[in-house]
């Protein structure tokens, strides 16, 4: 269960309203790399954990933190949106560029559907997507989502705080880029808590792997079409990451034949031709 | 620029088609966790790429390998569907529960839409999204979206593999879980010959630290309701997994005020109560 | 069974082209808050209609309305972007930052894949999806869903004037927000015609109401961290609106236990810590 | 800002694990008359609200709560799924249609992406979609769009009440349905406070009604194609129901002219025929 | 401006209600081969329309005509609904295949979300997309679309004809089977009174043909890795199709270079080794 | 399976990166009428392909030729990219509007996910949709759908062309515009090698026509409101295109019955009035 209270995680101060930088402000809380993602991925991590559970109270309680981080962007984006343009009229008298581009520049929905407030939405009004949510039961995959979600997060705050002068801004996503900077060294943390990536890898590491095909675990497959040598690396060479195999390299060669269906059933709405006479 | 040549990749083979295990195979053609998002997934990286030509060589290369897996897969779900039920004529009758049973079980749309073929699909029926191709121009996020893409597909696989008794399914899999094996691996290993986890996070790395809030860097924050102190382990302590900091733990307060956003503006679409008067 | 005739339900007459408007009026065909919904809406809900057949002829009729209104509104668009511009040519020498403006403003598809014209899609060129209609076989939440719908509409066609300073446009859309305002009384009247809130609520009425828990079908529970008394209001004191219970409030304790799942199955796919030994 | 308790807001137990029950329990879940719809839309309007800040508190407040029913209710769907089928091996043979059945009805993705947990996805495997969440800016459209969604919420808690004897199951849908009863007499006492549907409609009320087109606010327009009157009931006669009009009807002719957009534009990429010579 | 009738374009009847089936033909209202398609998409070609007026007049005609398909099998869903399963709880007994296998078959969201009628989605529940709606503003274009969209539309319905045996359904199948092909032939008619092929291509015949690489415009490219030659046929030899070329055939060889994008900005959020030092 | 070289298929040059045309580029990568989806189209038509080999060859042959248009796009839109945007600090001062507008017109996406690269999304930031993808076993309907994915391919391109005055971009637009050009008469010389519309119509040719009502399969109806005549054309006089009838017209008067659904059942959770009583 959960409970709220009125004061906001961190400061969130506004200078000079931007509604532009608002609109970019929406890929932070409803894209992929926003965090309604990695606040719903942790909380049905946490809800779906099986095993022990410290990882479990682990993922509520940081799924429980990104809630606040939405409640943050979101009042940052309503803030940001104080002096939008409401009105297209003068800009059929095109008298002034500048204030043409913001308006052509701002999200129209920030005014038509929202009433200049936040939306679940990302930067080009796509609406937050649940297929972007990973939680698949295997804790060794998850946390590598989790570490990937937070290098894109902290990737795009960082790139929202190039993008704007505006004091107030940039030291919200100072406190939320800090914030991203814990989150991959904590889901970092896990992995090696666990035993790190060799023990971990290959996921899911309960599948025994002399039923996959051995031949072709550590070998780098090279696609060129005039079957030159693929580029060279440490993924040609030594030890796998894991441990439990030697990296090679070789040019791939199809290994099955040329597929054939054979004739369309009569019943399956194929066009004469295809149907066997 | 890309050739094909008729013959697949590895054998594809099905001794008992199974038009309910057609269904599940979607997951790994047109699901988040499947082939089309991992081969473009590369293919936009590489394409994108700016550094070092050899990640994008190399990049290029596996996201051609990939093409021929939808292949493979695509070639698997028509070969299951073989034998699929087209008509629902006897099922009215209910005279035989396992019969209707696997026409309940099959995707509809394999007869209605597809005429028993493969589908740019989930196992719901739900189309492929573009959304889920990540490609950042950051190698290093980009490397950490590649492990995870690469654990969930081999997850994904397993599973598939654990769900048939099918010989020829069943090598298929092996198959392509060692791909995903060595590609966990691969993708390691540029993380590995970029200087590791300690080199390049956090992500950015490029990101000036000193304009993060850097109290909040490395500690783990507390959010239970009782102020009870959150699970400790190797994120609560000891050195940080980037080596630039120590990780702490201390239950959160807020640091904001209230936020109040005023009355709403005369000219925004509120309800008479919401505007100062 | 449908017919048609050429004249416009209402007139549709722009004075001064802009595509940028055209862009904005994109939200009131294909948006959430669009005709294509409501039209859809009330067919479906006629469509599906049991029980006494006038709200069923109701909704077929209103429905049908709605179609001249997509109608209307999408032959201002097509007005609207007469003048719009196809080139970016002038755009790269930057010397007018008006016209600039526009084209940064516009929708691209309205260009490169419209022709200029109207599509079932919003203000942003999200596609107009079916997961927005609601009809539901219960009278009760049909109508309320339609009442929102019109206030939605209604707020959103407002917006739109307040935006336009075209005759225009400005006519056509005082027809639209009427016909807003009497959709907005017409569903409302049905629910008074059905008994009114009292009669209709708890939807749907058919429930018997000893099968849900009553100790909390009436009391408005607090969530503050602080256990503060939540806002008073209405919504806390006297009877309910639904004249079956009393209003009261009280901070809410969790009445359940922390949830434990147990192991994870070994054919599950999860990694082997998470496994009974 | 939020916190948790590891506690959940009410019991929840499954007496008899049923994965086809764990697949119409997503719809509680994802679905558009779910528990992360009424979540986040509750928590956005709250974000948003301008004006008196009692209904923000209660909107975050109620907010609050629906995160604790979203973790309930995935708690549900995990243990539903405790004795889902992960194997087809056994369909094959197809000696037990009732098995079969379970398997052949059971969301494939539950065992293939969630490892026997749920999803931010409804009945259907279709993701959770950020354009269902209404936040307007307009208190009095978001409370209807309350009372609806509340509404829809009761309506499927009910039927899927309905759908299981499972007693544990029972009892959490019990406590559910109660909380769906509040929340709809809770969103109609903010109505009633602020006046009721007299004062508020039509929404937006701050919209000078005497730039709408007043002929058509308060009658109803038939659409028959022999010109038979409408359906009379109580949206054509006496007082509209908000208090400012008088409701009439009658059959409805066209106002406006056939449209006409002229010739293309040689520019516009339309075939030769429609540009003009 | 639309009118309605009571009476259905032609007669539905269902002789044995079946839940399975209703969900197959939800593909032909909410699918993308199915009727909200055509009809938004003959009505948004219309409303689009620039030059001759009489294909306006034909596309609004026969819009209209498809709305009152979707009525007829809306109608029909909810007939075949009529007897469907709503409750789970003898499954859980599971003593009969037969029982089972249809509620495991059947749309939850029928039960669940609609009140068993008929919804805007597809076969698996995918919701109506208005992306699928193709109005160009290029009539030959769009012609070409429209007998698309009705040869997709008659494969779905002869392949729903083949999978009933209710005498009903098949007879207002074979309403709608004969609709397509009447519609086939119609837009196939207003490319032959347009010139044919000949004249139409290729799209758009504006576009000044001396301005594309001529070199490419009739000549077959090979792909296959060996430089085998492709396949020959009707496309490698003799005069075009639009009769302003020859067809030839060639192996592909790259042309272009291999392109390199440098280094990443400072700026842009790169990886420190992707920067240029 | 597939093979990559370096170089491109064709020359990719800009001489003057310009960010607003690489959003507009975007629509040819991941739109409804871009490359993503031919390319994806010819693959599974391939691969699903039942019936004479040739035609599989074939698309498979194209297909891959399309993967590498992707190739050539996404490196274009990167090099437009160059000299993109990545603050808004200038703006705010707003000094030059022309700049402003740059800004403002691009896809924040293109600098805040993909780092200055190309996405599989389209001008409007939609991600790429795999429903887009036709490939129903039917060799006749693929054959259509994709003479029309390759008119709107070109219509696409050609208005690209218009819109820039860049000789690089110009250069590579002429040589997918000239492949168009092949790609709309190849697939209709495989029509033509198949006998042509007369053979081939109506589809799917294998179901057999007096199944069909054939009172209504060469009739053009009217549903004009005052029963005038529709228009007429080649489409209501001589054989029909199929050969196989004689087209005729008349207005349509509905042949069925107002449709009643009854009374709602008890436990379908209609309202109280809805259920028969």
């Amino acid at each position: 269960m959960f409970k709220h209270t009125k004061q906001l995680a961190y400061k969130v101060r506004v200078d000079e309203p931007n509604p532009i930088f608002a609109k970019h402000l929406q890929q932070a809380i409803g894209g992929v790399e926003g965090e309604i993602r990695v606040c719903l991925q942790y909380l049905f991590q946490g809800w779906g954990n099986r095993g022990p559970t410290r990882y479990k109270d682990m993922l509520l309680n940081t799924g429980t933190e990104e809630i606040g981080h939405i409640e943050m962007l979101a009042t940052a984006v309503a803030l940001n949106l104080e002096g939008a343009e409401t009105s297209l009229q003068e800009e059929i008298a095109g008298k002034n560029g500048a204030v043409e581009a913001v308006l052509g520049g701002q999200d129209p929905r920030h005014v038509l559907s929202a009433g200049l407030a936040a939306m679940p939405a990302d930067a080009n009004g796509n609406p937050f997507n649940g297929s972007w949510v990973v939680a698949t039961g295997n804790v060794g995959s998850d946390m590598l989502a989790n570490v990937h979600a937070e290098a894109s997060g902290r990737l795009l705050a960082t790139r929202l705080w190039e993008m704007t002068d505006d004091p107030g801004m940039k030291e919200m996503l100072g406190f939320l880029i800090a914030r991203d900077t814990m989150h991959q060294n904590q889901w970092m943390a896990v992995i090696e808590e666990l035993g790190g990536p060799e023990k971990q890898l290959p996921i899911p590491n309960s599948f025994p792997q002399d039923q996959e095909n051995q031949e072709y675990s550590y070998v780098y497959l090279g696609f060129a079409q005039d079957g030159a040598e693929p580029p060279r690396g440490r993924w040609t060479e030594s030890t796998s990451i894991d441990g439990k195999g030697t990296f090679s390299l070789r040019p791939m060669e199809p290994q099955g034949r040329e597929p054939d269906l054979g004739s369309a059933r009569p019943d399956s709405g194929a066009q004469e031709g295809q149907i066997e006479g």
